[in-house]
Formats: structure tokens, sequence, C-alpha cells
């Protein structure tokens, strides 16, 4: 059994009103139900938590330690503007797989600039809310690859 | 009647103190005295918040939906910084005024630059506290030709 | 009695009919004629020119000075490019409030970069044709404070 | 049926004994053969290919108009210098989802940029060959969802 | 008699039904059909290629030297990208006229960059298929001024 | 009949005299009396001018809507920093045509950028005096497929 | 007796277990022993607070002015993308003693810009845990030589 | 008999009055009066010119040619946006000499650039109003030394 | 005995004919006459491809695993634009050594950039044909020090 | 018993004569005094060098190899500018610490870029004269951390 | 009397022999004796120096405090690099005025930018040796017009 | 018989003992005894000089005059910071080989811009100290080919 942390970062609890012609129509509880099907077929155990802010998001990446086999993060924004961020998830000690629901690269100028793709074990972007079942799918191959629980 | 949130971003809680050169001896206190008797006026409604938390501005931006006509911002220095912010702001479904006491262009180069610009509705920067009555006389000027209540 | 010059810069000729879904279909003579009522009201004095010319442009700031108090400019795509009107706005000796229409940030990146703001006292900019209006508010409210006539 | 064609651009054909460190030890036969696997459990049908040569990547891109429903690629080295491929991808009128065994961020500068994933339909990297099984699901269920034949 | 090489560079096999909006719905031998046409009235013999092969298109430059007086080149993506084709303008010592269908200063902003340009003899482009039948123009105008068979 | 303004910018008056091994030996009253032998062939009547003077190039070209239907422009340097003339070409209403004698991308850096092809219809570069038969020969073939007057 | 306020910004609640290699295996109550000890030696008086919010690091520097007469302020990664930490250094009108664990201009090119510096009294970077004594010496020492306490 | 002739660009009818602090109390006016002066020492007639217009400046250049051996050349804030400027000083077939009452590179970054420099004969910049003395003193030795008529 | 495979990128084939003022009159069969020569003095067997096409090149630098020693590569242009090419050179399993004929750092700017370099044992530029010798003797030296067959 | 090379770069030599706003006004001679008292303090022993060259300062960083067990270094204006220095200190085989007495951070731009750090041991900067004594300390603590005598 | 200290930097030695068609065929010898000349004219008194040596540069610097009232400073290629001699130029306490015999901004880009000049009292160049003889006079009048000795 | 000055450049006397992982460890004694038999070999005459000073290389250079046929030189971190030297190296007038131990491009990205390449005759970089062979052979190839005696 994997336990997962599943973080959203800023605007995530928009999803499904917010620009819906760029983010779609699913809803952040829609994602978090299909998931949790998922996790169930994965044999993942997952804890969700959405925040606008960095420093949440930082604490929950500690707070992963020990606790949590591994990390999903849609950071938002802040893949394009926090090194802190970046830092917790090459900190934390556990891997940390990044999602996008949008393509970046299609869009501004300034979202094709990540500061923390490279600290991350995998990027998945552009598959919609799909993209967080792909990604939890990757996370749990890894883990069950290589599957020491993280201290 | 127009509802209009006014947020305060970081450092604005020293406004009158800090810097005086730059930034004037107007406290904020004293700015929302001024905004709240021209509100009178001009028929708005206000609720006035400031936090050096860019995750409680971010919140703010959403709380404004559905119970806010419109959002007077002053995001200090997160204008050059914050994505996440931006994204807020083009988020929330409401109209929001981007306010600067200062004139960021006659300060440093990194001040030159705007992540947040481009998702407002307007900008007035430069005229010091007086630039807060302007922004609301722009907000409401616009809320009164287009009054749709932002669901 | 504050008199003010109120200067359009090049292709503002055009406001109206030109690009209507980035300008508005607000001619420059309906602004005039609004910023006319709101001077009389704030006991303002108006003069206005429109040139395509940035040297003409330039002239007419330097013969504001001891003539007029104050200016109200719409640079246009000068904004971005001319050294030598922002040299003119900090030579003028009179205070220039910078006023667009749109918002730049909102445009193309090259509309993001100001020569201009830097040696202005304050910006509006993205409210539409009502921008002119807040910015002679703003103009005036400056010039009540700090109304020594200008050399 | 989902008709996929997989297409492996530069380099691949080493994949599993060229930087091991960097790509890991599984072939391109071995990645095919478990794409293979998948295919059938998701109801898809493989097509494989693997060119060193940009030009037999682009004739693919447009020979799989009418014959293939989507297309997986992996463009190697070429998503960081190609507008070619790029226009391929565009203009090929079948989805392209883009798959990277190495995650290009946490590699030298010139991999952080990429020329081809604002074409793409989505992207996922760094997941070592698992990467190209979630890159297929990911294609397969954006077929699912929308399944009209690419003319 | 001027014989002229007409070379097209990636992507252009799609034209008419590829992105119509940007690249309009004429086709590739509907142009070559026109170009023959207006080949006749300039005294001018055409031979015609398309290639998505950089080589493929170099080694036709070389080819050009001695058998052709001059090359109608649409460069496709390899204008932005393409040191070796720009080379190969150079150094194929017959004169080569670089057409584009879109123009791509209206575009992209890696579009606004041509490593090829600067070896061309001159440029074409934005006026659709159009462009193909002036660039001939341009070339055969030249190549009448100064008309020693290339070498 | 078409009626066309031919504008030529800064320092084409002293075509033919000045750095004649940059632009050759022709000056404007030849190029003009060629482009006048065309236009009679094609079915345009021309109205040409001259100046150094941005703001009477843009003055010419808001001068050109309902009088003419189309323009051909050589911008000379205001090609490289003019967003005002830009903005006119955008503004004017009526397709136009930049034409260069020389190869812009053949000479210093500062001339491989342009501000004012993105708002053209087309562009050439390169042929020398024939540059502007060309440039003619484009706009009029437009014309001819799109031949609503301009209003 | 100086009172001094320490700030340990993001991430540093993991010192001692996160990436050793860089950071080293002190943890932070070591260093805050350390610290106490040196502070007793130098007459001064400690309060230390770590947090992973860039807001309640702002909030803590304007809790200083009045009650510290500096700060000691670690800002992690916020060193490189802040403008908002900066201004509360700039605005909190106490000497802000900038120090580093280890020494970013040894690591990623982005740690090598800094927006926090130029706001700082004096920066102390690459001697590990110890570079917070040498921080605190120094602030003692300039706090001796101009000891008024801050308003 | 050398005949010189004097340009004084943008914002120049100010001098004196305009921003002293950087560029000093002596006028124009007494400018020329101390140059006539010194061209009576050095044989040369100077014909002087001041103009806020980009295009009236082009036009004397041009006008320089066959009537004048030499130019003096203020451009004032031209210098660092003008390359219609650059290119009448190249073309107009006569040698300039470059002068700035003040040092561009003692101020802000957008002043270190030159358009117009590089084609310049020399230039003199930093030494107040003295620097016009010095500008005519080197052109009137380069004409000295190389005399011929300017057609 | 070293087996060496020598490798021509795009335009080599036009050696001595192609711009000899840059890259001089000796054709590539000399060049190889002269190279096979020194291969007999030195040990080493040579075979020696040309090609346009960026393809055939990385299939050869691949088709040298096991069957060749080291190679001998001129990238041509592609050295300054291809990650594909580099990225064989780095998996190709043997020792690379670039040479150029020309010294790109005297030339253009965008050839003062190289992607390939990196990725080579060594780099050779500047002689002429010469280089090739250079090379030759350079590889053999290294192969000589280090001789395990490549598998 | 620690050796320690104190060297002092380009202008230091005018410490406390020049720009003693910027740099105060201390001398080298009273700064080596301080530093003298503290080096007893903490059993150092040092030798001080001050050199406007470069290669003075190089020849003396390798000259510590053997003989001193660290070195002190102020490399001034060569922070900026000198690969050849940092190339010393990398290679010089004795940790070095780097002091300024001025915050470059809150001075020019091009004093923001340092070459020198990333191959020091630490760095302290903006303490006044006061650096010099924090820059022993953390050396020397350093040094008894980790006391081989460098060979 | 003014005692002026005329240094030339690096290279200068070989005036009139090294790249005579970019620096002119008189010597150094001849520049000082029209120098030496033209002093006594202006009531000057000459040291001269040349030396390759930025350190040598830098030292002359200082030693003419107390001892010259003006350097003129021929700073060759340390212009664009070094920051040490900017610093000195700064520090010394005598102002100083520039020469460059070629005309930086008419040759390579890197030539186009100065360290330098930022901190020079006047900047004279591109009129040859010419050049040595205006700033000479430039520096008299501003030292006639400023007498006080250095101290 | 020609004779060759070799310069090594700045920490090249540290050669074989500094950073042996990047450097190797042959020393320059080494090196230049290893070049002193092949010069033998090649009918040369040797001379030797090593200095960490800018300047002695610079005066050593120009030395080279009429005494030597041509240079070896191995700048080291001046490569990358020294106009100066470049000038030199193309104002000796004698020919000059540019020789790396290591190969600069696999290293930081500030060394992979170069001032000194463009005026050196050719290139030899990576190899290690063989290099220092083939640049000799290299330059004495040239020199056989074009012996005149350097003036």
């Amino acid at each position: 059994m994997h336990r997962v942390l599943v973080l959203h970062g800023p605007n995530l609890n928009a999803l499904g009103t917010r620009e819906p012609e760029v983010y779609g129509r699913m809803t952040l509880a829609e994602i978090e139900h299909r998931l949790g099907d998922l996790a169930v077929e994965l044999g993942c155990e997952l804890e969700c938590l959405q925040s606008n802010h960095e420093g949440v998001l930082i604490d929950a990446l500690y707070s992963a330690r020990g606790r949590a086999h591994g990390v999903l993060l849609n950071p938002g924004g802040l893949t394009h503007t926090s090194v802190a961020l970046r830092d917790a998830v090459a900190g934390a000690g556990v891997p940390v797989v990044e999602v996008h629901v949008s393509n970046p690269h299609a869009r501004e100028p300034f979202r094709h600039i990540s500061y923390l793709s490279g600290a991350a074990l995998g990027v998945v972007q552009g598959f919609g809310p799909e993209g967080y079942l792909l990604a939890l799918r990757g996370l749990a191959g890894h883990l069950s690859r290589d599957r020491r629980p993280q201290a």
C-alpha cells in the first residue's frame, strides 16, 4: 500500500469554474473522486490538500517525510516563480510528480520557464484533469519498482 | 450599490512610516477613511483587507466571487514576481483594478516588469495615496456601465 | 483655476474608428467633450492638441512652461520607443500625467516596456476613454495640493 | 480500435546502451513490446518507427493523416531546435502526445527550451521507459473521449 | 531561357489542407500550375521539388550549380533554425529568392528570427500563394539583368 | 481602378546618390516613373509621397482611409524603431505592403528586428528598386481578389 | 543589551536532514543553541522563528520595529524571487543581516541572482552553520557602533 | 573657409533651464555665441538649427550636401532610438561629429546604447557646453586635413 | 591499427569551390587523399562519408560503435543548431574529434555558439584543410594512449 | 597556529580616502592593525599584501600553497570580471574567503555578477572594514575544524 | 600651470604599426610630441606613461593624487572589460578624460559597451590621434574653470 | 628554421597539480620538454614564457614582432574576458595559435564565450597536454606554407 499525498497549489480551488476554456469544467472534487477510484485499483491511499499558500505547500511536503511514499503536486503558477517550493520538492525526501491541467508551453512565454520541474521525478502536462490519473499511475509505478518507505 | 473588496498586499501595513520619501506619510487607516468617504459618494460598499501573505490575497480574490462586484488591489512587490496572484486576478471572475502608491517605472529595473497588470482591468500608479481614490472611481465607473453582479 | 494641456500622440486622431475591439468606439472629440465637462467641475481650463509628430508633442510640452500648470499626455506608441519625448516630459517643468486607453500589459510584449513612465508623475491605463477623466482628476488633485504656477 | 503511430526520434535507436545513467537500460524493442501489451489492453493498434532523420519524422506525421487516430512522439533532441517538426505536429491533423524518457529540466539549460511542446496535446517526461505507457494511456483516453477518426 | 529550381521545404506538402486559416486553401500542385503559366510568360523553365528533409534541400541547392540559373526557395520552419541551409544558399553559387506564404512577423516570436534571409538575394512574404509568383518575377528580373549562366 | 498611395520614408529622398553600393544608383524619380508605367498596366492610380518625418507618414496613412485602396510603404529605418508607425499601419484600415530596397537581414543586427512587418499585409525586400514593382503587383493582386473600397 | 530577531525562511526546518551534502548535518535547533551561547557572550538577546511562509517572515520583520534592534535573516530560496520580502527588509527600519548556509554562487545559475541582498546591511554566505555566528557578530558589532534603539 | 552646419536635436531648446544639475545653466544662444567666436578663429562659417523633430534634422542633414563641409550634431535622445537619423548621418555625404553636453554613460542604462555613433566621424561627450567647442575643433581639424568640398 | 570514421557534414561536398575566400580551394577529395597518407603513417584505417543530412550523420555515428575506434567529424553548420547530433556524439560510445576548416569565431555571431563541442573529445578549428590532419593526429594519439576497442 | 595570507585587490590601497561615503574612512593600515589583534586572539599568523595587479594576486595565491593554510581575499572590481583570478582561487589548493567592504548588491548592476564567489569557501560583504574581522573568524573556524596543512 | 598625467593603456605601444587601417600611422612618440606642443600653449605640464598592465595604470592613477591636476586616459581594450580600472578612475580624485583613437561604435559589438566611461569626466573618440589634442583641451578647459589642486 | 614563442597565461604555472581531474597531471616543464622534442623534428626554435600577468603576455606578443615567426598561446581564463589580449593578438603581426588543455565547452557557461579566438589563426582545445603538440604542428605547417619572416 503506497501512501500518496496529493497537493494542489494556488488557484486550483477554482478548477471547473475559472477560465474553463483553458482548464475545463471538471472540479477538484470530481478529480479527487476519480483519483480515489484509481488509487484503490493501484493499491494507493490518498491524502489531498489544496492551498493557495506557498508556505502551506512547503509545510505539507515536509510533513510527507516518513508519512507518505510519494507526492502528486500541481504547483500552479508557483511552477514558474518559486525557488522555495523547488527546494522543498528536492528536500522532502520523497518522489514528487508534477502535474498540470493545461499545457503551459501553449500559453504565455512566462509559463515556458519552470523552476520546479528540475527537482521533480517526472512531469505530466496538457491532458486536462486526466493528467492527474496519469501522474498517479506514473508515481505508483515508480513506487512499486522502488518501494522502500521514505524516512 | 457596488460591493468592492479593497486588498492591500505585502508591506502596505507599514504605509506612512516605511520609506516615507518614497511612499508618503499617509497611513493605510487614513487612506481607507478617505476611500470610505468616496465610496459613499459613489454608492459603493467597501470591505478592506491587508495581508503580507500571497495566499491570503488569492483566497480573498476567490472569496470575492458572488460577494463583490469588483476589487481594488495594491499587490505591492508581488506585482513583479507572482504568477499565482495573476492567475487569481484572471480567475476571480470580477474586475480587478491595480493601484500603486509610487511610480514603479521611476524606481529599480525589477519594478518595471509586471506579471499582474496584464490580467487587470486597469492600472493607476504614481499618484501617492490619491491613486486609491482614482482607482475606486475607475472601478465604480466600470461597474456602473457593466453592472451585472458577478457569479 | 488650473490650466491643463491635453496632448494626444500618434494614431489617436483615429480613436473610435481604428481597431475598436482594442480602443473602443468613442472618438477623440467625444472624449474631449467629456473632459471639458469635468474640467469645469474641477476648476480647470483645458487646451487640447493631437499630433502624429513626436516633434510637435515635444514642442508643445515646452510651450506649456509658464502657460500651463500640468499636462495630460497620451503618448501612444511613442511610450515604448521615444527617449526624446521622455526627456521633454522630464524637462518641461510641469507635472505630466500619462494616460492610455488600452492596457498595454495585456498586449504585445513590446508594449510592456516604457521609456516614458519613469518621467511622468503618474500613469492611468486600461480604463478606456474613462481613463482620461481619471487622469485629469489625478492631475487636478496634485495641482490643488501643490499649486505653485510652473515657470 | 484506435490506430496509434509511435514515433521515436534521433538517438532513440541506442536506448538501453547509450548513457544508461541518464536513459536507463531498457531498449526500444523492450519498450515497444511493453507498449504492445498495453495497446491490446487499451484497444489500440500500434505502428512503430524510429528515425534519426527529422524529415522522416515529418513525413511520418503527415502519413498519419487519415491512417492513424493519434501519434506518440519522442522527438529527442529535435524538441529544442526544430520548428519544422513543430509545424508538422501542428499540421498533421491528429493529436500528438510528446514523451521523454529523461527529465529535460534536470539537465543542461538548452534542454529547458522546447519548440515542440506548444503544438502537442500533452507531454510526459521523466518517468523513464514507463513514460511511454503513461503517454499511450493519455492518448487513448483522449481518443476515447473525442473519437472522430482524423481525416 | 532561365532555368529555375523551385524548392519547397518542410510541411509544404500539406499546403491547402494544413492550418488553412494561416496558409490558405491552395495546394502546392495548384501553385506549381500557376507558377508554370507565369514561367512560360517570363521565359523560364521550372523544376520543382518538395521535401521535408533539410539534407535533400541542401543537396538540391548544390545540384543547381551549373544546371539552374536561380532558385526559388520556401524554407518553411528551417528559416528560423538552420545554419546548414543558409550555408548552402550562400554556397550554391546561384541567386536564391526566399518566399513565405504567411507573414512570419505576424506570428510567434521564434518566427521573427531568420538565419536564412541574410544569404538570400531577396525575400517575399505574406502574400499567400501569390508570393511564389512575385518571387519568380523578382528572380527572373534579376536574371535578365545579370544573365551569366552559373558555373 | 485601384488607387494606391506610395509612401517613401526617411532617407529615401537620397536614393541613387546615398551609399550606392548598398542601395544602387536608381533615384526615387526613376523608380516612381517605372512604378507609374506598371500602374497603368495593372489598372492602378498612384499617389506618391516621400517624407523624412514619421508624423507625415502617419498622417498620410490615415489620409488614405476612404481615398486609397492600398498603400505601398518603404518605412526605411523606422521599420526597426517605430511602434507609432506600426500602429498607423494597423489602424489605417487599408492593406499596406512593405518594401525595402536592400535586404535588411544581410546588414547590421539592429536591422534584423522589425516592429512594422507584423502589421503589414506582406513584405518584399532585397530586390533593389525592382522590389517596388513586385510590391505593387502583390498589392494590386490582393486588391483584385478582395476589392471592396476601404472606408 | 541588543534584542535580535533570528528569522529562518523556507526549508530551513529541514536543515541537517535535507540534502546534507549541500547543507551539512547540523539541525536548526543545534544552530540556535550555538547562537544562544554566542548571544550571551555578545550581550544579545535572541528571539528565533522559522517559517516556510513568506508572509510570516514579512509580518515578523515589521513586528521587529520597536521591539528588536536588528534581524538575522536566512531567506532561503526567497532570496532569488521575492521583491515583497526585500521591501520588508527595506521597510522594517532595523538593520538586517542576510545569512546563507551554502554558497549560492557555487550552485545553479538562478541562485546567483538576489533581490534581497541590496536591501540588507550585509551578507554572510558559504560558511555552513558557522555563518550564523559570523552574522550575529557582524550585526552585534554594527549595533554597538550605532546603538540607537529602532523605533 | 569651412561651412559647418550645427544641428541641435530634441530638448536642446531648453538648455540652461531644463534639469540644470544635469545639463548646466548655459543656454543654446550662449553656446552658439561662443561657437561663433571659435568659428572665426578656425576659419569656419556656421549655420545653426535646433529642432525637436527627427524629420527636420534628417532634412537638414541632406540639405548639407553640397552646401556644407561638415556637421556638428547633438542628437539628444534620438541617439539611443533612431535608425533613421543614423542612416541620414551615413547618407549625408559630409562628415558628422556627434556631441553630448552630459555624459550618457553616467546616466540611465538606456543612454548607454547608441545607434548613431557608429555612423559618426567622432564623438565628444561629458564636457558640458565646452564639448561643442571641442567638437568644432575636431571637425575643423578633420576638414583641414581632408578638404575636398562635399558634393 | 585504429579504425577511424571521417564524417563531413552539410556543405562540405562543395569544399574548394564554395566561398573559397573563406574555405580555401582544396577539395574534399584532396583532403581525404592527404588524410589517407597520414593515416598510413599513424597506423590508422579510414572510412570517409560526406552527407548533407543530419540523420545520415547520426546513423553513421551509431554505426561506428564496435566498428570504429574513433570519429573525425566536421559538423558544418549543424555545430551551432543541432542537439540531436550532439546527443549522437555523446551516445556513440567512441571518441569524436570535431574539426572546422574556417575559424567560426572570426565569423558571424551565430557561429560563436556550439551545441556540439561540449560532447566532443577535442576541437581543431581555423587551420584550413590542414586541420583535418591535426585532428587525425589528435585522435590517433588519444587512441594510442587509451586503446581499448569501443564496444 | 594557522598561517593566513591576506590579499587586497585593486583600489584597496586607497581605502579610507577614496569615495568614503561608499567605503568608509578606515585605511588599510588600520584594518590590518585590527586584523592583527584578532589574529593573535584566534591563533593565526598573518601576511598581508595589496596589489592593483591581477597577476600579482594570482602569483600570491599560488605562493600560498604549502606556506599558508588559508587566504582572505578582497578581490575588488576583479570579482565581476576575472575568470583568471577565479581559476587561481580554485587552483590554489587552500581555502579562500572573499570579503567586500561595501555591499555590491546595493550598487550598480555590473556589481551584482560574480565570477569569483563560486570558487570561494565563503563570502562576507557589506559590513565595512568589520567584514575583514568576520571573514578571518570564518576562515579560522574552518581551519580549526579541518586543520590539515595544505600541500 | 596644470600638471596632467597622460596614460596610454594596452596595445598603444604599437600605435602607428598595428592595424594602421584602423588606428592610422602616427606613433605614440609623435602624438606625445604634438601633445607637448599643445601643452605649452595651454599652460600644462605633461607626464606620459604607456603600459600594457592594468595594474600599472591603476597605480599611476593613484600616483596622480596630489601630484597631477588631471589625467588623460586611453584605456584601450580595458574600456570594455575592467571594473577595477573604472574604480580607479572614480577613486583617483582627479578628473579623468577618456580618449580613443578609433570610434569603438563603428567596430565589433563588444566595443559598444563601456565600464569606464561612466566614471570619466568626458570622452573623445573617433578623431584619430587628433583626439588626444581635443581631450587635452577639454581637460585643460575644465581645470581652468575649476582649478583647485587635487589632494 | 621557424622561431616560435610559446606563451602560457594565468594559472598554467600550476598545471599538473591544480585540479588534475580537469587538467591532468603533466606539468608545464614536461609539456615544454615534449614540445622541445617536436620542435627539433619540425625545424622550430622555441622560447617559452609563463605569466599570470595579462600585461606581461601583451608585452611578450609585441616582443615577438621581428623576433619570432609565430606564437603558441594558452590564454587561460583571459580567453573569456580580455579584449586587451585579443587586441594584442590582432596587433602583434605574427600568426597566433590558441591552445587549451581542457575543453572549455564542456565546462561552465562563462567558458563558452571567447573574446580571443576571433583574432587567432586557429584553435586547438580538449586534447590535454597533447594539444600543445598539435598546435605547434599546426603553426609550423602554416609557417612553412607562408614563410615570410614577420616584421
